[in-house]
């Protein structure tokens, strides 16, 4: 067995980037702020494989829009997949984008992927308000990117992810802001996000978002709490005018548990 | 301004196939049949291209998935677009499908199109409870396809779409079968397509489906009796079990009277 992840690239993060910025934040409402996605931050390599957190080095995950689509339709790829190919039709290298629930990493590695070149000016603005999961994040960065340059492209922040403006720069066209809402499947299950976070998150996405960028929210609905998670996040998306943003979602009928992607496209 | 569509090819399907059939067909609760697409017996070509018959043969409607469901989360491309896009992929040359509402024939054109090819195995089966209908989607794909054995292999009958076990041969395995439930836009809001047939007609074709087909239902919610209906389609394909079916939805969320894509693909 390989031994517990470093905290040392978390670290090395945080004493770039975070520390500073942590000092002039303001008081945040914690007991509400709660992550969906972590696992103990001494969870070793094979913990981390065992909660699939691999799977975002698999060649599933660069699965076009087409297949992914399809792949949906008929049962054989997941909502996550689908999400994923969205983004990489959006997302550019050089962008700036926000993984607004780092949890495992997963979706921030993918993020790391689509933006980053040998330009460096690509950015992934990471967060969760849980210690653990934006060790668990550097770690599975450190294990998936060899590259130290481009793991730096990375900022990770334990913050809640309804104070995102703190951490995005004010002139960074942001092109994407991604959220995976609920509980890790198979985890802690009073461990998840609550609709008033979501929502102020969602506002403040809605607002960092560029002209052309989408919010994907993945929503898991199988646990208590999820129905009305998914109550505040469409809501919040039907109440967006028609003028400058479409927002739709895609949802399973005969598998109620299911997570329900919704997509915010800002014009 | 061109002379209103000839009755020939309708009638000609009619004596070909229809006829025969509809001799043995059972009473029909006909007041519940009532169609949403139809315009007058005596539209002109005019009035056809008005009422957008003529976008079937445009290119957005050979767009693939990935352009389709790109372009609806964007708002750029309709959620009939997108439907288009999913039969295309997974509809073959040589198959046998289905329209359930030919309406004006949009529809019915868009499968000939996937289906035919020169061993003329392919078949369209359309159907609208309106004479009317029948006459147009005949008179459009008259003008529409210039080979007459082409056209041939759409088989029109004037009768309720809950009785399309009647009219589709039981040794075809059907790969699809399309609906569009509601009323045309722009037309006359009284006559639409009811919840009770609705659902009858939904039964019939999931026993009619083959393995890995599909059936498309695009639920138009604007007009009164609309949610309602969609509550229906809704209620089915979430019974569908698990193990045979995959059923989902396609919704925008800030158009709240935009129609609603409902896919179902049996196992």
């Amino acid at each position: 067995m390989m031994p517990p992840p470093p905290l040392r690239l978390h670290l090395l993060f945080r004493s770039e980037t975070l520390i500073p910025l942590l000092r002039q934040r303001p008081s945040c409402d914690a007991p509400h702020c709660r992550t969906r996605r972590y696992i103990s931050v001494r969870a070793s390599a094979a913990q981390l494989a065992a909660a699939d957190v691999s799977t975002a080095q698999q060649p599933a995950l660069e699965l076009g829009l087409e297949a992914a689509a399809a792949g949906f339709v008929t049962g054989k790829r997941k909502a996550t997949e689908v999400a994923h190919a969205f983004w990489r039709n959006i997302v550019q290298k050089g962008d700036t984008v926000v993984d607004a629930t780092c949890g495992n990493g997963n979706d921030t590695l993918a993020l790391l992927k689509m933006v980053a070149d040998e330009t460096g000016r690509g950015r992934v603005y990471g967060m969760d308000i849980q210690d653990s999961a934006i060790e668990n994040t550097s770690s599975f960065l450190k294990m998936a990117v060899d590259d130290e340059h481009q793991r730096g492209l990375v900022k990770l922040f334990p913050i809640c992810h309804s104070r995102m403006e703190e951490i995005v720069p004010k002139d960074a066209p942001v092109r994407l802001v991604a959220f995976n809402l609920g509980y890790l499947p198979g985890g802690d299950k009073t461990v998840i996000t609550v609709p008033r976070t979501t929502e102020l998150a969602l506002r403040a996405a809605s607002r960092i978002l560029s002209s052309g960028g989408l919010i994907s929210v993945l929503v898991y609905i199988g646990h208590p709490g999820g129905r009305d998670e998914l109550d505040v996040v469409e809501s919040f998306s039907s109440s967006l005018p028609v003028d400058t943003w479409v927002t739709c979602k895609l949802q399973m009928l005969n598998r109620p548990v299911s997570p329900v992607l919704v997509l915010l496209n800002k014009k």
